[in-house]
């Protein structure tokens, strides 16, 4: 079928199946493992969501409401939003994807930085879509380069907010003079995966900026703080405009009813979650004391990873805490060279992961 | 935004969204309403099914395996076909997406029957081809026409099989027939969503056929007679190159944690399954029977659905189901005239069912 399929499509790498964490154990001969290498939440989900998953599950035969229509009232209160501002998705992943293929094609541009979140570029690339990828600058988005990259080709730019390597994220005024001037024919895209780690006062609040602009979705997730991941729940908040065009090409039933239910009881469960920020909170300056202690460079971060300089060689160091039971993210393949990225784990993990790398450096 | 939208996307009909049962009731002041309309099974998953569920909970804040590694091997074993032949997607429907996304775009055609299954249309409409819809014959695929229309700029013919919304099966000579002389240059798409329901000897034995025909896809699903339409789990067999480059274009973790622990335990839990089959079989006489009583027609089916002829319009008459608080499927919208699709439900279900329509007609 090679013959026939989209030529885009040949050229994406092809996907390469990972293996669950049981297999890595049987594989490695090891008894425990613990993995900090995907950017979840460290502790499961609230008694609460338990609960209203386990009510769910009795009507799972039937299909799921199509349409979120609790969880978008619920969620549309929240954000202080029109309802019809509101798209969820499989994951927020499944926003990235819908906007590529509702605004970009062959012969559009899409803007990245590099790195970035790997799905930006495959999603654009699928699609057939140039990808301009521009370089981080300190580890930091180079917004003027960013801008002074849009041409009348330009039709997304992707913001990461925090960032995901870096764990940086825009200021307010960033983000309002980037928008300054920008043409409203382009859809930027801010990904706030990470918006709840945010503590800073001058992070940009994008929600407040879609009245004047038209052109802008911002994204968040229920898979990081609130512990869904494994559900798959996300959602984007937009102009009724622009969300309503991408409802038109998502799947009807994209969000399963257990993922509704779920993240309705995380939305009255805030008090559980703010507790597991701040536990995240205070992991992190033990991770930072640790890593001064080790001699080791380190971004500051705005999230719940942080980007380790290990003065080494990244993949050796990645295997050697592979053979310890420890799954970091080798950032090596980001092009990040001597970096890699840790998520910040429970006090236990991340004792153990400090004393492995001790070990190992 | 609709300025820079891609154009085949403005063409598709804006999504109108449903409301869930509880509006309904509401709406309609009727405070018990039976949902006869979504083909899906009335009985709940099985007690193993809902341990597997709770047990899996506990892991929501960790990522979905990727790769579903482990339904994967068993489904394989089950199936008799290499893992590697197997995708699994966000409910079916995501992989009939998937299917056009990777095979069909502007100025390539897709043939399907009319009418049948809307997410084939669709699917189409948003990737720019067109789709040639080709009617039924006697409420049968007329397979006779869609070879005949078949181009050189055919990508995917969609046979549901069964299909909907007829519940006619295609038989092995018919399948055969059909394939013998096709151009290997276009991908043949058997929705086989209803394939447990089938109890037909001359059934076609699609998976037998794949050694022979690299074009070919087969999906089936765990939305209907294995109860988990919401948690959103089905999956394609095909040639394992054609599997690849689908698979290069699915998101990563598409298919959620529970949906993959669910989808174990239905396998491990047949006995189960095959006993709802017959009680839905023994629903189904009693249907045929009543229609008979009422002097109604309808077409025999191999599904868990019908297809009525209320000899009236049959926009008024689901009108006044509802009112009664009897959801089923007006078939005006999809060309039949005069015809309701009605789920096989429980014994009371279908019982009150008969009243509600006795009463009306």
């Amino acid at each position: 079928m090679k013959s026939i399929v989209k030529k885009t499509i040949l050229k994406v790498k092809p996907y390469i199946p990972g293996k669950p964490i049981e297999e890595v154990k049987r594989e490695l001969g090891v008894s425990d493992v613990i993995k900090l290498a995907s950017n979840e939440n460290p502790y499961g989900p609230s008694p609460k969501v338990l609960k209203a998953i386990q009510r769910a599950s009795r009507e799972l035969n039937r299909y799921p409401d199509g349409d979120c229509y609790y969880l978008r009232q619920a969620l549309a209160k929240k954000l202080k939003v029109s309802s019809n501002q509101l798209i969820f998705g499989n994951g927020s992943d499944e926003l990235i994807i819908l906007a590529v293929r509702a605004f970009a094609g062959p012969g559009d541009e899409v803007i990245i930085a590099k790195p970035s979140f790997m799905i930006y570029d495959i999603a654009s690339r699928v699609e057939g879509a140039t990808v301009k990828a521009i370089p981080l600058k300190g580890f930091r988005y180079d917004l003027a380069a960013m801008k002074k990259a849009v041409t009348k080709k330009t039709r997304i730019i992707f913001l990461g907010n925090p960032d995901n390597p870096s764990g940086m994220y825009l200021t307010k005024k960033e983000v309002t003079g980037f928008l300054k001037g920008l043409s409203n024919k382009v859809l930027v895209f801010f990904d706030e995966a990470y918006f709840e780690y945010v503590k800073a006062r001058d992070y940009a609040d994008t929600i407040g900026l879609l009245r004047a602009h038209k052109n802008i979705i911002v994204t968040r997730t229920f898979s990081k703080i609130y512990g869904l991941a494994g559900l798959r729940i996300g959602y984007g908040i937009g102009n009724a405009e622009l969300i309503g065009l991408l409802n038109r090409i998502r799947e009807p039933f994209n969000v399963n009813s257990l993922a509704q239910a779920a993240a309705m009881a995380v939305l009255k469960d805030q008090a559980y979650y703010r507790n597991l920020a701040t536990r995240i909170a205070g992991q992190r300056q033990f991770l930072y004391r640790s890593f001064c202690g080790l001699g080791l460079k380190f971004i500051k971060t705005h999230t719940n990873f942080i980007l380790l300089d290990v003065a080494k060689d990244a993949s050796e160091v990645s295997r050697a805490l592979l053979r310890k039971g420890v799954i970091v993210r080798d950032m090596t393949v980001w092009g990040l060279e001597g970096f890699i990225r840790v998520t910040i784990g429970t006090p236990k993990e991340n004792q153990r992961f400090i004393k492995s790398l001790k070990e190992i450096l």
